[in-house]
């Protein structure tokens, strides 16, 4: 059980900003910083501004900054926005299911309380608590 | 996030035993009645074995059966066993990680409790639970 990527570098985009709220950052000062791809940065950035997290201000000192303060980023939210996806099992995807026994299987209600359990830990903390 | 087809296909063996603790059953028969690949089911079933999940009994008339009651099967200690790993962050596995705020960074402790929370749920229930 993992997280994607995308959902790692989202959150060290959120933290970066989060430390460095005293000014407007680059997406390639923070590639830098962490030593990872600007190009997945780019899109992780992009993703953040449409849900909100991060505005962009643009023009010659331009840069971007958090759209609202950390203690208002709840980090389970944030996972939920970034995550493509909770299908812990094939029959989370009622397209894609091929389980024969879906109809009178109780694992799936299990499964869903576990990872509403997952994400209500995640909201007991926002961005403000993992800022060092 | 998702778990793999692993625990998934693991999952649906011990479903399909304890439904049907009064036989022995054969991965051939548990393969047609999923319609899912016997190749991946014998993997499957030799590690639930090795687990203690699961006895074989060899012979003409063997096959395999529940090493232990449905009730003593909790599903969190299962998906611990079938998942190859639950690092939710590059920095949960130490010799891959290459993020350089690992040091002072509190988001790991936050995941590791999401984490336990989720596994916790899920040894709230047994396989006893999930059978229909």
């Amino acid at each position: 059980m993992q997280l994607t990527q995308y959902t790692d570098y989202s959150l060290r985009v959120l933290i970066y900003l989060g430390r460095h709220q005293e000014k407007l950052a680059t997406i390639t000062e923070i590639a830098e910083f962490y030593r990872i791809s600007r190009n997945h940065l780019v899109k992780v950035v992009h993703h953040l501004g449409q849900c909100g997290y991060i505005e962009t201000l643009r023009g010659k000192n331009g840069g971007i900054r958090l759209a609202r303060g950390p203690q208002d980023i709840q980090l389970g939210q944030l996972v939920r926005d970034t995550e493509p996806n909770f299908n812990l099992a094939e029959c989370f995807d009622k397209e894609k299911n091929r389980c024969v026994i879906v109809r009178d299987c109780k694992l799936q209600s299990v499964l869903h309380q576990a990872k509403h359990n997952f994400l209500a830990t995640l909201n007991n903390y926002t961005l403000a608590d993992v800022l060092a």
